[in-house]
């Protein structure tokens, strides 16, 4: 085991009920708040309505900042920032997905912050203080309420960067999978997909790889991903599947399953980034692509068998792919990027951006061109 | 699942290195600390020493309360009191492992309190405030170092009764494994079971039994306790052991593993803390011969069955209690009551004993006398 360090200071209200204790949480933070939302499903859920009446009773006024999509622009973070600095707000409320909580985040660290607040994505300045973040999730899978990490695109440059700092952890959060009973077959699956894609990056880019108890807890969470997505899928209604998948997602990039792995590398999702941030297509479909070919490449490493052998019970590598592949099926997820449209002719413009990534943290001798476009060409079929 | 709430604000500093983060960390608790450590161990080992140099090196003003038995005394914890008070320290600083910690813990609350700091441990009142706790371990197992838990035994009653409260986690944890390879063959093995017997009451006396994420991480963590332990008392030296061995006991008992299995019971504890509050033996020693009087018991319940075919891999309940068996034999631990001395006509006091502290929890319907006395006369043999 690597050493390392371990603190996720944020508070997980889960369950059911979980909803019925924003009031005595939300007391403490203040009397005016942004409430940061996505598009209309919370309106068609009822969820809006449920919210706008908490806030109201407990006096606590608010502006709303809707509308915000998936792969969240820097643009709207900007006008977030505008609005809670005009209006002096007290806290964030994010009501949505990874997406939402992102744009909160974001929005939470430039509300002190002079300059313009991509410098952060950019590494040229670092927050030095954050507005409190409560959170209420509407769908698993980016793990954004239980860590430190906000993921934004530039609306012109079209890249998607992201930032970490312990300010940005969500001081609440609230997680009621009965919440995600309306989340669509694909997103939720896209979601599943997402946060399996974080435990395979700490599983197979990771320094530490021998057996341990942090490599445990990683197996268990990515099969209880398989197996409790396949079911939300078939039953959107079922609660323990929600309430596994939720928590499995949440648990999958909170720091605890990296605890001991030493350094790692995010690499699917470095290039994922540059599909995603340019194509505007589902995160969790860049990945699942990208999983699938980065398994064909390395098939046959140690890492990647073990992998095989001891999340999908299957030692060999043929037939570890093909599981995956079957789960990809099962989730109706496109397993290629011919398949989603994307024009072979912009393999190059991908590698360089995918390569500028790879640039800003210090990971560009690890993956060079060749590599990258080597997983891209496999992932094209 | 059933509903939870699930905050751990302690930051864990984790590894061969954890030590040298000890100034930086310390900077922001305050100036003055009451440094509470064990008997002569720390002084043998040399961490006394290097710990004074840490203080007197940042300037930071300590008074010493060493002494700390294991099974620690509510005696200590006023001794404590009265000197953390005179000497209006800032923090409390704990080197050692769960006896010192919860010690530190019961001083910590104590301080702002007008009363007997046992009233809060007969739930005649409640910690309103507490000094910021500081932890250094020596050895694993109880799992005090992550969780809000203190267990302190009354000198003249004899008898152990738990605290918990928010206020009591410690705000930063460090956990180098490397201090631990002194510990003891007999230390090891207790603080092993201690740390095992923990995931097992949470998986055996749970509201929630179905298979679920949260039950998939107790069965790992049960897995490598078992696992590293053997190593460690085979290679006291043998870091990776030591480091999974240490990781595991503190997520035993932080909240995680009961997080989603509703209500619980620990009642091998509650009997064991009569054995150990009234013999003053180790309490793993008396967890480990409870637990197997346990297991005796029920190995037909369906849950027993479900803890020997997931935990042991053996489906077969007779083989199920040769394992454990086996794995206390290979820690050298005792297996009965009578092995260690304990006098068969004690039994009716032990009984009563017990009996009180389930009252106190309300727990007396599921756990009447006849019930407590079934398991410590199968615990004799």
């Amino acid at each position: 085991m690597k050493d390392f360090e371990l603190w996720i200071p944020t508070k997980v209200i889960f369950g059911k009920k979980a909803l019925k204790q924003i009031p005595k949480e939300l007391s403490s933070f203040g009397k005016k708040a942004l409430w940061v939302y996505g598009r209309s499903s919370i309106k068609i859920t009822g969820l809006y309505k449920k919210i706008k009446e908490i806030l109201i009773q407990e006096n606590i006024e608010f502006i709303e900042l809707g509308g915000v999509k998936s792969n969240p622009f820097l643009s709207k973070v900007l006008e977030g920032i505008e609005i809670a600095k005009k209006q002096k707000v007290d806290f964030i409320l994010a009501v949505g997905g990874g997406s939402v909580i992102d744009t909160a985040k974001a929005i939470a660290c430039g509300y002190y912050y002079e300059g313009n607040v991509w410098d952060f994505f950019e590494k040229k300045a670092y927050p030095e203080k954050a507005l409190p973040i409560i959170v209420v999730l509407t769908i698993a899978g980016t793990g954004s309420e239980l860590n430190e990490v906000s993921v934004i695109t530039h609306d012109i440059k079209k890249v998607k960067h992201s930032l970490r700092s312990p300010l940005l952890f969500p001081k609440v959060s609230f997680l009621d999978p009965t919440l995600t009973f309306t989340v669509s077959p694909e997103h939720t699956a896209y979601g599943a997909v997402d946060a399996f894609s974080h435990v395979f990056e700490f599983f197979v880019n990771r320094e530490y790889k021998k057996d341990s108890l942090v490599e445990d807890l990683m197996i268990v969470i990515m099969k209880n991903i398989i197996k409790w997505s396949k079911i939300a899928l078939k039953e959107p209604d079922n609660y323990e599947a929600r309430a596994n998948l939720m928590w499995a997602s949440s648990l999958a990039l909170c720091g605890l399953i990296k605890a001991g792995i030493g350094s790692y590398r995010f690499p699917i999702h470095a290039i994922e980034h540059t599909l995603s941030g340019g194509y505007d297509i589902p995160h969790g479909l860049g990945l699942a692509i990208l999983m699938r070919a980065w398994m064909k490449i390395h098939r046959k490493d140690e890492i990647i068998r073990k992998f095989f052998t001891k999340v999908f019970d299957l030692p060999i590598p043929e037939k570890g792919i093909e599981f995956f592949e079957n789960w990809l099926r099962e989730l109706r997820i496109p397993m290629s990027l011919k398949e989603i449209g994307i024009p072979k002719e912009d393999i190059d413009t991908l590698v360089d951006k995918a390569f500028e990534i790879f640039l800003l943290y210090g990971a560009e001798k690890e993956y060079p061109k060749e590599k990258i476009r080597e997983i891209l060409e496999t992932a094209f079929f």
